[in-house]
This record gives C-alpha cells, sequence and structure tokens, in this order.
C-alpha cells in the first residue's frame, strides 16, 4: 500500500468535506485540539452540556471524547454522547487521559472503552491502564514505552471490537489483526500539553472521511507526527514549535507527506 | 465621518482607561479573549461563580456573555450578570454561539437576546437563529453569508432596542436604522479558534469607552480585522498567524489605522 | 550566597527528576500554566475531581492551588487538595487571583490561605487583601505597587508561617525574617493573560525540588521574569512574546542564568 498516497488522498477528502467535529474535552486541550482541527481543515465544536450533547452528535461527522479533567457531570454527558453516536452509527474516538493515575480515572476510563468506541488512542500506560495489564502511571505521562503495550493493545482491540492506538516515540494501530506502525513525530511534542488529545482529535476527523479505522488512525497520527518534525525544525523550544506544529498542519500537502512513515507491523 | 480618525481616537481612548471587561465565555475562547484584551489595551477578568458575578458586574466597565460552552449553571450566572448590568446601565454584549445548532443553544441565546444587551454579534446563522429566521447552522461556522443575515439583523435589532453585529466575509453592525459595514479581516481568520469570540470580547472593551454602540462595535471589529490583515502579510499559517494578530493589536497606532474600512451601508 | 549558581543547581535537579505538579487551576491559566511546566522540565497534570483530588496529590510532588475562576465545587475540591498535602507534608502553593475583587473571593483566598499552604504568591492587592489590609482591586490587575505590600506580607508570613510573594514590577519573597527580592521581568508580561498564574506554577515546580521555600520560590520568579527578559528582545508583542518566553524557558542555562537578579532585601 502506498501510506504517502493514500494519507494524501484522506486529506483531501477531510478539507473537501471540512468535517464537524464534537469534542468533549479536557479545559486544556480544548484550545490547541480546536486550532489542530481548525488547520487541517476540520470544523470543530466544544458541546458538553447534557441538555445538548445528543443533540449535537446527530449533526456531527464524529465524535472526541476525553477525559483529561472529568468531573462526574462530565462524564455523564460523555456516555450520553457516546451512547448515541454509537446508536447513530457514527465514529467516534476516546482518549483515556490519565487511567491508571487514580481509581476514578481507571474505572471511567473502562466504562467508556466498552461504550464500543471506534478507537481508543492512548500512550502505552493508559493504554495497559484500560487493557487491566497495570496500574501506576503519572497521569499524563507515559511511565511505559509504546512496545511494551501493544500486545495489550492487540487484545484490548479484539475483545472490545475496536482500534487501539498506542502512541511513543514509535506509535501502534491495532484491530487486533493488523496492526500498523507510525514512526513520525518529535521528542519536542512531549514538551506542550495536550499534543496527544490533539492527535485525538485528529483521529476523529481522519474517521470522519475514511471507513478503514486503521488507516485513518494511522494517517491522523502520521499527519500530526510530520507537523511536529517540520516545526521541530525551526523552532528553539516548544512554544514557537506548538504554533509552527499548527502551521505545518494547514500547510502539509502531497510533497510533505512523502515523509509518512506507516509501516506493517 | 473620518472613521480612521474616530477609531483612533476610541482606541487612544481605551488605552488611557484600561476598562475592566467582564468576561462570561467559554473555555475555548477563555485564553485567547483574554490576550486579545490585554493586546488592545484594555483589562480583562473571567468571572463565572453565581456567588459573585453581579458583585463583579459592579466594579467592571463592560460585561461580555458568550454562550459557547454553556450549561445550566453557566447559563444562570449569564442571566444575573446581564440582567445586573441592565439595572446598572452598564454595557453588555452578547455572542450567541451555535444558535440554531440545537434547540438549547437557540433558546439560551433568544432568552438572553431578551434581557436588553447593548450589543449582540454572531455569524450569520447566529443571528439568523436568534431572530428565529432560520435553523439549521452547523455550531460555530456560519452557513449564511453575513449579506444575508442583514435584514433580519436590522429587524431584531429594532425589536429588541438594541445593536446587532453580523459578521462574516464583510461585517455589518446595525441599530435598526442606521447600518456600517466594516470590510476588513482575513480568511485566515476562520482558521484559528474563537476569534469571532475575541472579537465580541473587544467590542466589549470598546462599548466601556464610547457611547455610540454601532460605532463602537464597528471599531472594534475593524481593529481586530486589521490586525487580521497585517498578521496575515506575515504568517505563513493559523498557528503563527494567531501569535501575530495579538501582536498587531498591540502595535495599532494611527497610521495603521489608515486600512479602517467601515462605511455606512 | 551565589544566586545564579544555586538556581541553576535548582534547575539542573528538576530538570533531572521532572516531577509531577498538580494544579487546581484556573480555565485562563491552564494552557500556559501546563506549558511553562512542561518547558521548564516538569510533569504538569491538571486534576479537580472531587472523586480523584486527593489521589491524585498522593502522587504528585507538589500542589498549585489558584482561585481564578473559582465556583464552590471547586473550591471543595481546592480544600481537599490543600488538606492532603498538608497531612503528607507536601509542598503546596496558593495563588489567591482577585482576591479584594469580590466577598466571595476574599473570603475563599483566605480560607484556603489558613490550610498551611507553603507560599502564597500574588500581586500587592491581592496580598494585602488576604493579609485583611485593603479592600479594592480591579480582580486580577493590582492597583497596589509591589513595595507597598511588603510589610504586610512579612506579618501574614508570620500569623501563617509560611512564605508570602508579592510580585509586581520587583518581586518580594518572605517568610516573615527573611525577605529576598528579584529584579528580573518585563513589562510585556502584565499583556500576556496568566503569566502570574504561571509563576505560581513553577514556584510549585521549584518547590518539589528544593527544601528552602524562600528560594525555591524566589527562584521560580527569576527564572519566569529572566524568560520574559529575553523574550521581550525579539518579540514585537505579546503574542510573539507569550511563545517566546514559553522558548526561553526551555532554553535556559547556566549562561543565561547569569541574569538573574535576587538579593536580600
Amino acid at each position: 500500500m502506498d501510506y504517502p498516497a493514500e494519507v494524501w488522498g484522506a486529506l483531501r477528502e477531510l478539507r473537501e468535506r471540512s468535517p464537524l467535529v464534537h469534542n468533549i474535552t479536557n479545559y486544556v486541550a480544548m484550545d490547541v485540539s480546536a486550532n489542530a482541527l481548525l488547520a487541517i481543515g476540520a470544523a470543530p465544536a466544544m458541546v458538553h452540556a447534557l441538555e445538548e450533547v445528543e443533540e449535537f452528535v446527530g449533526i456531527s461527522s464524529a465524535l472526541v471524547v476525553n477525559i483529561g479533567t472529568l468531573s462526574p457531570q462530565w462524564v455523564e454527558a460523555m456516555r450520553k454522547a457516546a451512547g448515541r453516536a454509537a446508536a447513530l452509527g457514527k465514529p467516534w474516538v476516546l482518549d483515556p487521559v490519565g487511567a491508571g493515575a487514580t481509581r476514578y480515572r481507571t474505572d471511567t476510563a473502562r466504562e467508556l472503552a466498552e461504550m464500543r468506541p471506534t478507537v481508543i488512542r492512548g500512550n502505552a500506560s493508559e493504554i495497559l491502564a484500560v487493557a487491566g495489564g497495570v496500574e501506576g502511571t503519572r497521569g499524563v505521562d507515559s511511565t511505559h514505552a509504546s512496545d511494551d503495550a501493544v500486545e495489550a493493545a492487540r487484545s484490548l482491540a479484539r475483545r472490545l471490537g475496536c482500534v487501539v492506538a498506542v502512541t511513543g516515540a514509535v506509535d501502534y494501530v491495532t484491530d487486533g489483526e493488523r496492526t500498523l506502525s507510525i514512526a513520525n513525530g518529535h521528542p519536542m511534542m512531549t514538551r506542550v500539553t495536550a499534543l496527544g488529545c490533539s492527535a485525538t482529535a485528529l483521529v476523529g476527523a481522519f474517521l470522519a472521511v475514511h471507513d478503514d479505522a486503521v488507516f485513518a488512525t494511522a494517517a491522523a497520527l502520521a499527519v500530526i507526527g510530520l507537523a511536529g518534525e517540520i516545526a521541530a525544525r525551526e523552532a528553539p523550544g516548544p512554544g514557537t514549535f506548538r504554533q509552527k506544529l499548527l502551521d505545518a498542519l494547514y500547510m502539509m500537502g502531497e510533497r510533505t507527506l512523502e515523509g509518512v512513515r506507516i509501516a506493517e507491523a
């Protein structure tokens, strides 16, 4: 498969259709996630009120649920929205931020994971926590390398019937059978808050325009990773880097996408 | 009327008085709105607790109410604050984000619109939804051009006795009798989240220093639009653009304001 | 004491240990605080749910409590977290944003101040309001110079048995006996939202790696102030400035730290 060409096709589709992506995400990630979605060509909305989440899922093309700054009322909105997305057959992505760090987070992440997400994206510690393997993350930081979690991701994907993405220095995306690795990205991305959350948001955007969830997820991760590589070439530190990463998402074209490093794993 | 000179006069006044602008706004817009207000020379505060909103209105020079990430408790705070502003005769601005997208949003926007705002600022779809004309926006995106909504804006302004601003490629500001058009701005502004919300915040700042609400609103929209034009000259994408737009607000001077394109419509 | 060398030692320690800093902070400050913590080398987490704050304090190295956008539920979380930090002997910092502006804010700030914070950091008006001296701030803006509040800070520090930092053109840090002044910083810092909050967050990070709370606080304030000086050399306005300040935190090294201007006051 010619991954760069496939990603370029998906990206053109995304820009042409500009899918409305409904985010129930954390307070820290809202700004940069919305800007990443706008930069790539999607239309973000942040909507969390119980009074409207289900109706909003109805007009959206994809839903992104991120538990980063969870609280009971927000979790209730996540449940409602996820339930509605599943009922309507709309793609939805779960980002189990900090699963493993506290019981509340782990329980919430596992409960939402059972609600038929299309994709779950987390770092190795989070995926291990959702899978039930290991406890003890430090919150948003992964204390495990992504390779460690690949087997857990595969069996979690099979059990839940969804796609699981483990991100790190190398990202892995699996549905339990097929697994892709994505070798794009740059260490500076770990020095900017909520870029993992933004990656999840982009997964939502690509799911809205591509039926193959394994590929769509890999495409999103490759695109943001590549944007990170480009930004790192010019940025002396994470402040400038963040803005240049958004610029790179906006300018991402066919030529640049030759840098996509997706492979069968 | 020499609009550039008038805008410059209002801007100097704003910078001299540095009005305290009380914002009850959405989670996505808080950061960039506060930074836009600081860049232009105002003093922003974000205060939403029921326990203090009314008291805070009392010490502020203007109130900005934005329903972007509304929920019942926040709407209650908006009601209280708006009621207090109206009672004290302080200017307040309503930004009916996403009106038309869900019933909850439309109902809330309409209810607040009845509470004697000084100005309502929205895109064409939002203004049409508040006016009761049309349903079916996609959230924060306008699916109508601003020209379409001018008539609706005029009659809404007359009915509510307030100023209505419809923003888009060209912005229109009307009190139902007089209408100004503002032809500043740049398409890149649509690729950065919450710049519409930031425009609303700037309207609050200009209302705090100028009694003519039609002019003050047009001035705010011209200033942020002009900042967008300046930023677009140097920015390759929306990440850098957002920061340069804030720089341009900060540096905005008499000479630059010759680019103001306000006209009677 | 060779302050630049001491600060460099603390900063190296911080980068080596990358302490997990638990923030219960305001919506406006979350993004830039998290990015400032990441840029300097710490690991931020934003966690506020009653269901998990105490557990999260247990895995964190320091706690930062900021009342900027307070509401009753959040204040309850702040109480719980602060109580837990005090019980565990973990350092925690209070940022009494806007104390003096409304009764609710002043009362909350004073109540939390009694809960044995390691450090309280505010502008002159906020510290005076917590100390009970004067009312009438304009919210986040200080209407008093930091010098005015030094005496109040000293007696507050003695009464509460904590360290009090008053920031402004010159910052002062005192435990009631010893007082340090920090002459780093740049006026452009007042044109970017939440840099005071970010300074408080950095205080948390330095407290996590250094037992002398007066010095750790001064070090954090010197480092962010110095980053502001560096950023101001290149930035034409506050938008670019903010990103360059984050870059400067990231790149801060031994040589740059020769610019540290801490002195006995």
